[in-house]
């Protein structure tokens, strides 16, 4: 796949993380995913599966196809649905840019933190709606790592999260791509686009969203890059583990964190 | 009232941005507020109105005393709650920090779109506090400035939306209040905090938030200080003509624009 490098994904730590990521947000973000009995989905960039073993087990009468660029990913993703008893899922690698499957072949295509990696978002898109049957439905997933905000307010705090987005640029994604899922779906030419926002709100009087997400999903992804941001020069260290702890001040008793994720559906025209 | 001067709120064309904005908005933030019969309401800092004629519309068989500290507010408000035949509500002219009201005589205080422009909104819950009843409940709904985000991206506009928060600042008001509303009602006193957050978000396919939200009341009320940013030359004119332009252009066909206010419902320990 000619996409761009991952900033995150590929570590051992990083994998618990999306673990847990998926466990803390699966419901939030596409709980209510429901395919009729008998439907052929697309699941387009499922690293380790996360989201595989959630959708195939909610939607045990759908036949999915699981692909990712990495083999590594693929092989851990099987693992995993091996491991939930899943048997109605085939892994396959495929480059997003240019699919092994003929026009038309999928009733619906699912794609959930994939975009914000892809340095063509929107041939990717194109690509996607090929393989898609006429009125067939593309449902995509997507953060904004601009929606972030909290209490108490920390110009370090946005500054090292502003890291991670230069990061990700640098590679070649676009971590504030949640906002624009709406023009990009509609340049790649679906019909009937349809985006909700859906937010994160964590403070104390919700341990487990503090705990599951503020904490262990995107304190610790942007804790994440601290190797590349230190090699790179981007911030000094002081100023680092300040912004760190000051992040991790919006997990404490009278810290607020709130992140925005965007879930589209739309279709490809009849 | 010791609170700080409005940034917003008292010219012709705010009145009228400030209906616009209760109209589009009401259902979003409180178009689920419901009192029981015979219950006493305040509704702390009542402005023109633009509340007070939903939530007695919506709550016939509650009785409302609203109050503000601006004798021009209440006059209009009145005025408002006549057109609309409201007869449960009298009007009364009060500072938030020092109420004329004995201790625990409300069943419920409704606080909205108010502790973004007091200096001392931890003061004035307090005082809320103290006219409630124990075990009666206050809803506070805030917005914060520093939720908004929007396609396509622009420094510009983000720097326009900054003096807005700047010069509340100034006037002694806080424009980024709605995320701290679970400390403060914490620091109150209250119990059971409760927030949740109630998202705008406006593309294409939903032009009622567009016209409604994104152009009539967010750019209106960023081009309001227009005169404001020039005095202060907080901005130069061409910059300032292109922000403005840049917001805009989130209200376009292939624009984005979201922006987050924040309701919470909290209880006098019993």
């Amino acid at each position: 796949m000619t996409c761009a490098r991952y900033v995150h994904g590929y570590s051992p730590r990083e994998s618990v993380r999306l673990g847990d990521q998926a466990q803390t947000l699966a419901d939030l973000l596409h709980g209510d995913e429901r395919y009729p009995s008998g439907a052929l989905v697309l699941e387009a960039g499922c690293g380790t599966g996360a989201q595989t073993v959630i959708l195939t087990r909610k939607n045990p009468t759908a036949q999915f196809v699981s692909v990712d660029i990495a083999p590594e990913s693929l092989e851990q993703a099987s693992r995993a649905a091996r491991r939930v008893g899943a048997n109605n899922v085939r892994f396959e690698q495929a480059d997003l840019l240019q699919l092994p499957y003929s026009n038309g072949m999928f009733d619906a295509v699912f794609v959930c933190f994939v975009l914000e990696h892809l340095s063509a978002p929107l041939r990717a898109l194109t690509e996607l709606g090929r393989v898609l049957r006429p009125g067939g439905t593309v449902t995509v997933i997507e953060g904004d790592h601009g929606s972030a905000y909290f209490h108490p307010e920390s110009a370090l705090a946005r500054k090292a999260i502003q890291c991670l987005v230069d990061l990700q640029k640098q590679a070649g994604g676009d971590a504030l791509i949640g906002r624009r899922l709406y023009p990009v779906l509609c340049e790649a030419g679906f019909t009937r686009v349809r985006v909700t926002p859906r937010v994160v709100y964590a403070d104390a009087s919700r341990p487990e969203m503090v705990e599951g997400f503020t904490r262990n999903t995107f304190n610790a992804m942007v804790e994440g890059i601290a190797d590349d941001v230190r090699r790179k020069g981007m911030m000094d260290a002081a100023s680092w583990r300040q912004g760190i702890a000051d992040l991790h001040r919006a997990a404490g008793p009278d810290g607020v964190f709130n992140y925005t994720f965007f879930r589209a559906r739309a279709q490809k025209a009849v």
